[in-house]
């Protein structure tokens, strides 16, 4: 099997670092020369992991036409280019692929999850299947080797099980699912809740705060994941629950870094004037919030961190407005 | 309403200043004439938060007969003590009260949930109904008015009612909940999983491996709580997978702590050997291994756990025979 890791950022190094370690024939592909040298030449990818040296075995390029004779590509960008990349791969590809998705969130145009966009830019003729990897992995720890543990989702469970033998090692451990809607609607909401979560440790909330609020968070999100489809079970997986804990509780996590900052000043607009990185869960607020409405769903964490980040609402308001509400039963 | 909180450890005197906040007739009862003094002379609880002043009017006593004319008792004492506490305050009372409840384990002679002892053990004249306090609330954070979500849990509606409307404030937020079994049965197994938690800290995982630690606890708790007739939904509420993240997570928690030195020592002796202090998931290790035996129940974390903590079984050996199962399917 030649695998292609499109996306040389955190998680594509990490993972192509993952197949090279598995002994696979794998390369890395990166818009950026001096990144793609810094890999081949320094094993070392700085900008992401400056302390960590790299299996010398990976290598990287910036040629895409390294897809042409790929049998397995992942897709390691950020979501809102999901579509386009797929449908470059798709133009590339000379054979059948399985596509790998490691994005979280929704198609910016379309509102489609990451799996149905892909399918819906790909050539039919060009796509074995889509499999995501989801579960709790800050890629900083899988890069060290760190014992993690992941779901390999798709509706083609022969295809999961394939990239679960590919992947797995003893510090990586892959479990299978077939579970797509429950596992990337799970995915996405996640990083709204990170979001919060940051905003609540920003504004001075200790360790009681944040697990009331990722126990509510949870909640919303098999609301949510439910009413589109998702099987209720997944949620209380690595997809969910799992990834739900480990995103909300580390400054490693670029979203709840983002809501900490957010939460430390109490106002939004100086954050979204000065970052440059993709915090996922600032669009996916938004299409949430649109997706839930749609759907007539009580997502109240969800919708103070959309009225934050897009209606300026004040996040010690929220945070107030979210936990003094009426005295009632928990379910 | 008068109530007397027995036991003047962390979370007796929490929940007493809780009451003293809420300007409730309330008393704290404790053992030690050295830390009753404390909290009346000094506004202190040094020995359990040595840099917060309590309330000043909280009071306590080391007379027990100020149960006599109670109408309610919040029990706050180990589980190993509750049975023979709650037949003194039986045989002491005046009326019918209602008795709150804050331990989590097991009774040592009968292996009886908290609740069953409790009610066991009390003449049922003088037992309106028992109220279990559980969710994600470390002491620390409650007594410094923190904000902390938890649950009423009773067979009792009303009482539940009441004790929540007792307790409620800005700072302290009550849900009411039937579900005795499932949050009990979740209460104390999530103290077997800190300690596992605690140990893999201990041996120097990080984040990912934790997260997916909480996660397969989760299952193992829902399987074992609905086992005994826990409603499966109690599991991802705050008595469940909310008591569960705050537990696995933080030095706060003495299970974790007791894991964590366990884990970092890589065997157990010298701990068992030198620990004074209360680690419930000890003992409760022992209960859950009994009692899912007889139910036939998979358990593999518990189990370390137990091997570890009874059997001498080297902690570094457990975590990978956790993580290096065969892989499978998730679900």
């Amino acid at each position: 099997m030649k695998t292609v890791v499109i996306g040389s950022g955190s998680w594509g190094t990490a993972l192509a670092q993952v197949l090279a370690d598995n002994h696979q024939d794998v390369i890395l592909y990166g818009v950026e020369p001096a990144q793609v040298n810094d890999i081949n030449n320094n094993h070392k990818n700085s900008q992401f992991f400056p302390n960590t040296d790299l299996n010398p075995e990976l290598k990287a390029t910036t040629d895409m036409n390294v897809v042409k004779n790929a049998d397995m590509v992942v897709l390691a960008v950020p979501s809102a280019f999901i579509s386009d990349v797929a449908k470059q791969v798709s133009d590339l590809a000379d054979k059948k692929l399985i596509v790998v998705n490691v994005a979280k969130g929704f198609d910016p145009k379309t509102n489609e999850r990451m799996s149905e966009a892909i399918r819906h830019a790909m050539d039919p003729a060009k796509l074995s299947s889509v499999v995501s990897l989801i579960g709790p992995s800050h890629a900083e720890e899988v890069v060290e080797r760190q014992l993690t543990s992941i779901d390999a989702i798709s509706q083609n469970e022969k295809d999961a099980q394939m990239v679960q033998s590919l992947f797995s090692n003893p510090y990586l451990r892959i479990y299978t699912g077939t579970d797509e809607v429950g596992s990337e609607l799970g995915a996405a909401v996640k990083n709204v809740m990170a979001i919060a979560s940051g905003i609540i440790s920003g504004l001075g909330y200790k360790d009681n705060t944040r697990a009331a609020l990722i126990t509510r968070g949870l909640q919303e999100m098999i609301r949510f994941g439910t009413a589109f489809g998702g099987d209720p079970k997944t949620f209380i997986g690595l997809t969910g629950v799992g990834d739900l804990i480990v995103t909300c509780s580390s400054l490693n996590s670029r979203n709840f870094q983002a809501g900490y900052e957010i939460g430390k000043a109490n106002e939004v607009e100086h954050f979204l004037k000065n970052n440059k990185k993709t915090v996922e869960g600032i669009r996916t607020a938004k299409i949430v919030h649109e997706l839930a409405k749609e759907k007539n769903l009580d997502m109240p964490i969800c919708e103070e961190v959309y009225q934050i980040l897009y209606e300026g609402k004040e996040p010690s308001m929220c945070a107030s407005d979210l936990m003094l509400r009426d005295l009632k039963r928990e379910f």
